[in-house]
Parts: C-alpha cells; structure tokens; sequence
C-alpha cells in the first residue's frame, strides 16, 4: 500500500452559485467541486476537511483545506492540474505536503473575514451578489465605538444562529476594524474562530448603532443578554469573505502560516 | 400632445451575461434590459443612446445614456423605479432631465475606461470574469515607459479592430496612468474617445513590453507602422470597465459632468 501524504492548500472562490462549503446531496458545495477535481488528479476519491465551512453565498481568498492521499504528484498537479478541473469561478492558489497531525480546521488558531458593505442610497449594481447594501447614511465612527464592547473572549450567544452547532459560544474576538472609503464599508473581524452567521448577525447590529437606530450603548446589553431575539438582523451572504487563517508556526505554510488575502489587495 | 423631455442617467452594469451594451435580436444587450425598464415606468417605449458602445463581457461603472420620453416623473422614478424592473447586476446610479441639445455619445469630449490586470501564477478564482490575467511576472516601469510615446493625438491603426466602424483611426490619449498593487496592476486610460478594441489591444502591447518579450522601443514603432498585424493580441472583455465620461459644464451633471466612478472606490 503507498504511504498516505496530507496535502494543505489554499482556496479562492465566488461563492455565488455555490450551495456553501459543505458538500451536499446535490453536489453544488464548493467542496463538490474541489474533490471531483482532486479526485481527477489522484485517480482516487479523495475527502477534504476545510477551516472554516462558509455558508451559501459566502466567498473566500484564502479557504484553507486538507485532504488524504496516496497519490504522489507534484505541488503543480495540485494547483494548475487541480485549476484545470475547477469551475472558473474557483481557483487553488498554492498546495504544500504538510506533516499528518495538521488539520485545517483543529490546528488552525485564528481565522479572519471580511465584510463588505456598499452604503448608498442605489443597489448595488456591477457589484451585485459580492457586497452587502445598506441604503441610508452609515457613521463609523458610531460604529468603531460601539464594537470595542466586543473584543475579548465572550459568550456571543446573541449573535449566533440558531442552527449553530457548535458546542459553546464562547468566541475570543482579536480585531475588528471599521474603515469607510467613499461609499464602501469595510469590516475586518479576527477570532479564534466564529459561531454561525456571528459575523453576518455583528454587521447587523453594528448598522443599527451606525443608523442611529440603536444607541451606542445598546451593542454590549444586546451582547450580555445573550438573546438572539433581541439583536439585528442576519446580513446578506454577498459581503462575506473568508480572508485568512492561521496556523501555529510548526506548520510552515506559504505567507508565514498567516494567511490573509483581503478582496481589496485584489481590485484597484 | 405632450411635451418630450430628454433625461440623462448614469449607469453600472456587470457585464457578464450580456452580448454588449447594444440592442441585440436576441434581446440580451444592456440596452434592451435598460429599455425594457424603462418602457416600464415610462408606459411607452424608450429608445436609449449611450456615451460607449461597451463589448460583450465589459463593465461599466459610470455609461452615460440618454432617451427622450413624453412621460412626466420625477427623477428618483427614473432611479429607483427603473431599478426594480433591472436584472441585478444593472443598476441606474443618478438621473436627471437635460436639455434636448445633449447627447450622451456626441457631447461627450472624454471617456475614461481602466484595465484591471491580476499578475500571478494563478488563474483568477474569486474575480473570474472581473479581472483579465497574465501569469508571468510583469514590470510596471518598463510599461509606463512604453506608454509615454501613445500620449498625445496618433492614428492609432495599429490597435484598431477589423471591425471597427470609426470614420477616423485618429484619437487624442490624455492619460495613462499604470499601478502595481500586490498581484492586481490597473491600467487607466483617458481620451477623446476611443476606437474598437483599443485598451485591450493596449493592454496587450503593453504587456509584451512589461514581461521582456518586446524592448520598450517597440510600442512606438508599432503605433508608427499603422498595422494591427504587428501589434499583439487582444487582451479579455473580463478586465475592462467604462468607469467614467466627460461632457462639457454646460451641461451640469451630477459629478460635476465629470463621472469617474472606478473599481477600486468600490472595493476595499
């Protein structure tokens, strides 16, 4: 029997089209399509295991996967061959053999995502099903303030779906950032890692407070309370990016195993 | 009967699953989308000219387009009216009534296009069909070099499509300005107007000097030669966006009649 290698590699995609990460019935996951690619190369069936599971709509610049193979090939094989085999819409930026108690998704110690959000009074247009919308007049500064209530490690039960799985809302959020360039919000959020829909449900509330519809004050009683009927509502799919996801520096991977590719450092 | 007023608006657009800005049999131009919408709020048909007869697959983000309609409503009906009656990736930004004597295309006395270029081994994933690609690596000096002789008024043959239907190869180039961020180089072009294919047959030059395949000499002797066969290939509809067009302040536009609206100022 060939020895079994693991593979790490690093994925981009547009998640429109796409039915989330996870691989479903109908086979319209993104991993669908990534293991009927790999699987083509391998000349095996091959199972990969992602850091974070992006839902329906959501995209990546930086998806981190691992999977199992007894194939030998050339890195090459696993992007260019792999690249040739993926929708246009998906694309694998780099693949390194890594040691056998890696796991993209248990070893990986932080994870960054960013929200996109065009504040105008227009839909968005050329930009439609890649950035969130808010139509009335939005203050960061409002925003920033608010948010500070957020860093630290919290239970962020008001924030979180309730088909979440995970096992405690407990989240320690490292970073958020807030930035306004003409009428593009930007939010950066860095976490161990996320409860589903939290940053999705986050923007939410920070809109209120940004509108004016909330006070300032209200982000950290809506966050203390702990009830999700209290908070905002869940943001749009579209705005979402999965950007980045690192790894304890016993794991050298391209980019220092800190893996942050913003959607911005890619137009303009 | 009553009176015919003329509107100007501004326009973005997506341009993927259109077969270009113009009416088609086939009903799948920008134009017959806009129309149809139009015809909609205006319960009549509208006939529309635009500032730049966008190709298949190009993107704008600030066409200006004019019609005539004998319909009286107020501006946001053109707006925000028009937009529930668009596909999602169209979205009218601004419009406002003008005087009979503008004209979206013939008044114009500038547009601006820019090319959004990623430079990297990879294909692109995440901005498939937004951006065009070259895979080896490029020098931004040796191409802002190369460019300085197209300024100014030439014949500009050498990147004319066959099918171009201009009565004159002759434009006047005003600006070029070429950026280098991370991996994404972005071509900004500002003339008179501009023949068919001309950015992307640009582009494609621009590139053969950029990668060493051409010393940076050659781009001049190319514009001088006149012919299309020497010059190098056209590059994808994917990257290229009409993102603004200049009139005269006679005709008091939002923008100042000066609408440059980029990519970047939306992402990031």
């Amino acid at each position: 029997m060939p020895r079994r290698r693991r593979i790490a590699l690093c994925l981009e995609y547009d998640g429109r089209g796409f039915t989330g990460w996870q691989t479903q019935p109908d086979r319209r996951g993104v991993q669908d399509a990534l293991e009927r690619a790999l699987a083509k190369i391998a000349d095996e069936p091959v199972a990969s295991v992602c850091a974070g599971r992006t839902d329906s709509g959501v995209h990546a610049t930086a998806q981190i996967v691992h999977f199992d193979t007894g194939a030998e090939r050339p890195p090459s094989a696993w992007v260019r061959g792999v690249n040739s085999h993926l929708p246009r819409t998906v694309a694998v930026l780099w693949a390194q053999e890594v040691g056998a108690d890696f796991h993209a998704r248990f070893a990986a110690n932080a994870r960054h995502y960013r929200y996109l959000l065009l504040n105008r009074p227009v839909r968005p247009g050329v930009l439609a099903g890649r950035v969130g919308w808010y139509h009335r007049s939005l203050d960061p500064g409002r925003m920033r303030r608010a948010a500070q209530c957020l860093l630290g490690s919290h239970d962020f039960s008001a924030f979180r779906a309730a088909s979440c799985q995970a096992a405690s809302p407990v989240r320690e959020l490292r970073r958020i950032a807030i930035e306004m360039r003409n009428d593009m919000l930007s939010f950066d959020f860095e976490a161990n890692a996320f409860l589903h829909h939290m940053v999705r449900n986050l923007v939410g509330a920070l809109v209120r407070v940004g509108s004016g519809a909330w006070p300032v004050e209200r982000l950290a009683d809506v966050l203390a309370g702990g009830e999700r009927s209290r908070a905002a509502p869940t943001f749009a799919a579209d705005g979402l990016y999965l950007c980045g996801v690192e790894y304890p520096p016993k794991w050298p991977l391209p980019g220092d195993g800190r893996i942050i590719c913003r959607p911005d450092t890619h137009l303009g």
